[in-house]
């Protein structure tokens, strides 16, 4: 009886192929929406001194929902253990854990960012079957995109601290260029468009040289692009192509094929030519 | 008689393959966009000092046309309450009613911003057929990508929430950084290249930050748009390849192609040419 | 003997495929170059205080070569009506004008930008054989993508102006948003991440509206990159696809093709397949 | 038995298949690294006051370990000459030099930059085999891209100029726009949408004519981007698409096939799985 009943929390909280299961889900995830968003508010000056009380009791409804939930996780899956030390045994644990702790320490300015993990609990979402292909076809396409982007990434940090270096030497600590870190930081925040203009060269030959970094970075960003646009048309193109061979369960042949690649089994029959 | 006059008003007003339909549009959109930028000028305190009552007669020209054009549609359309009920109808109705509203009120600060949406009504010309076509492939595309798009969103945010809190723990209110969701704004004027400067790190640790932010935030623009291109390549070919031979069933003809390229079966009538 | 001395002159000026019409070109292009550096060296405060008859002396050496230019040009020329009023023959015509100008008026202000135009001219170096096909690679891409781009550029507008009007109305003239146009245009520098920081929102509402328009921008500027991307793959692959019908003479038939799609004539000989 | 030694030291310094010249490399990236990182921090001027001899004993450490490092290069390699006049070789001479030079000349602000191109040392790693083939496929493609980047540069040049002379003449001095390179430094800051802020217009026609540039800015972004992203699809299509069975010439294999899908012919020896 009590084993049906775990079984049953089970079902609700860790599947979300089941309707009471999605609902469970959908609150979930609203819940650590408004939970992200009281901690967000909380941190406003304004509101924080006018409705004070409001956001510590809703902070504490927020933490012992969540505590429950926790709980019944622990109690209602096989391997306790394992979910505890899983990456969202942590991060659940991590989201309560905060306010329990600011009863004991002062200091609460470091805990916020904990709780702000609480997001990483709407990552769940992604199990709901509707996103969890394309999350995949992503994902595929980024990883098999990681050895070009880090290649592409070890020459643009190249040039960046070299031309961080020379703008430190051509416009100098009286343009904002303090320090070679400073200067490779102004080189980051233009070569990536971003611009603040909190720092800007002010020289003639600073600025030629910027103007050069910027078209240069103007350039440049067509490469990762390229490389994910590339990665993400054959991840599709493979997924795409699920033939798959009757005799050796190998997936992924041309639709032109007659033989499996990989046991040279015949999988267009001779009557089909 | 009447009746003819009533499908005569039909077909210029509503449809855009006719000659006179197709005036109508296009002295509709010169009308549409000679209101808003009335609308716009008007706004401007100068302008508006100076040649006060010229604007207002102009509004007046305009909300006289819009309501007979609006009136006009409803005789004519052989079920007003559809029109008056459809999207078109309702941007139509508003595009006159401030003005009639500004009579009765005072404050029309807030009107104003309605009677812009007169700008929705230009997109009408989007029925114009050369473009039908066009705007039907982008928005296939668009369609197609949106679930992957979600995705990419979700972990786009989730990444803005946490660096814009770290941000606030790192950098504090003396550098601007007032509150989380003044970081979180902050993040996303960074993450996104746009960069406006009026908040910007300034702190060692926190230019680390932002430097790492930008980097991603150079990488991961690559994504949406390897999405797009992907969507829209396969929605261009989707699109031309569905010409098929009716003598051997092979796909993929040219829209010039006046012959089956496998069999040499003529697919494009004589008549036709 | 004049006649030959005529086509001598034409072949080294109009032409780029012998030496000696590549080496004038070489030379023109320096010189174009070298006089719109001296035109813009010469707007410096500084520079122009320290060296202004310096500035004089070489404006009136390129002049001269340019004149001289532009007459051999009407002279070897079997057309010269038509070079004249052909778009490189007034653009020719404009980069020599000004200055003879200078000499009647005072004002020389507006026509330093008609000088700049002889930058213009340097396009002539496209005709070098090199370029050639990789310019039309890319304005064919480019004109084909005309359609689309439009209605995406129109879709764009209206989101700018809505958008811009919706801030004028919520952030007001004290943030700078002083009327519809500003807003419009700090719309303009928001979507398309130049952010400039001149005009930023300030209140939270309209950090929140500037967010969601960073977000969309960083978005949409996936749908030119895709719309150019595929584009350019169809206009290279169809570069590439140059098999010739011997029947009629009509290109671009698939590798696979048998039989021409414009005659029908078999194009693939049986014994081949 | 110097021989050995010789060739022993040539195997870890040059080559990095073995695991010993795996080692090798790392450490001495890890060293490279740490070498530019002592050299930006020195140049803070809070840290550099506190900890000055600690970064002159660091820099002393780093300059000795890479001279032994340079001569032992010298030592072991066959044709020393060849070594010392290639490209590395010139890089690790003057990643060296600048400290010794340091002892005779005083002025070493200048130096500084000589030491920071250490960096170019660690493109060395580029030799592990894991990123070269990726490197090959991109610099492959950017090389194909050249010409059409080239043309696109051209054109982005000659709108910059003719736009930055125009805001020249539009905006003036008072704006900021104080001369024709100022104005053209203005332009590449925007049409690249770096968008500082230092300059930005003020008068309207300025601000429409920069909105204008904005849009177009974010329209030919597209146009590199499109252009490496075929060229990538393309050099990975034909890097993917050589394999060819020795029995019926089929190309196209899979790196992971072992039989031919055309002939089912075994194309991967038994010996080799």
């Amino acid at each position: 009886m009590s084993k049906k009943l775990k079984q049953k929390i089970y079902t609700v909280i860790f599947e979300a192929e089941t309707p009471s299961g999605r609902n469970f889900d959908i609150v979930l995830l609203v819940l650590i929406l408004l939970s992200v968003l009281n901690v967000s508010l909380e941190s406003m000056p304004s509101l924080n001194a006018a409705y004070y009380s409001w956001f510590r009791v809703a902070e504490w409804v927020f933490t012992i929902i969540f505590t429950v939930e926790y709980l019944l996780r622990i109690y209602s899956t096989p391997r306790p253990l394992r979910y505890i030390f899983s990456f969202f045994g942590i991060v659940d644990l991590l989201s309560i854990l905060p306010s329990y702790l600011s009863l004991l320490i002062t200091g609460t300015q470091f805990l916020l960012i904990i709780r702000i993990l609480r997001l990483l609990r709407a990552a769940r979402i992604f199990k709901l079957t509707r996103f969890i292909n394309e999350g995949q076809v992503l994902t595929k396409a980024l990883k098999a995109s990681v050895a070009k982007i880090l290649v592409f990434l070890g020459a643009v940090i190249t040039v960046i601290v070299i031309v961080g270096s020379l703008m430190y030497i051509i416009e100098g600590p009286e343009s904002g260029f303090t320090s070679i870190p400073i200067s490779i930081y102004w080189a980051i925040v233009t070569l990536t468009t971003v611009g603040y203009g909190d720092i800007a060269p002010v020289t003639p030959l600073g600025q030629i040289l910027a103007s050069m970094v910027m078209i240069m970075g103007y350039g440049i960003i067509a490469v990762p692009t390229g490389i994910v646009s590339v990665e993400l048309a054959r991840s599709e193109k493979n997924a795409a192509n699920t033939r798959m061979c009757p005799n050796c369960h190998q997936e992924g042949h041309l639709p032109e094929a007659y033989f499996c690649f990989n046991c040279g089994y015949r999988i267009t029959p001779e009557q089909q030519l």
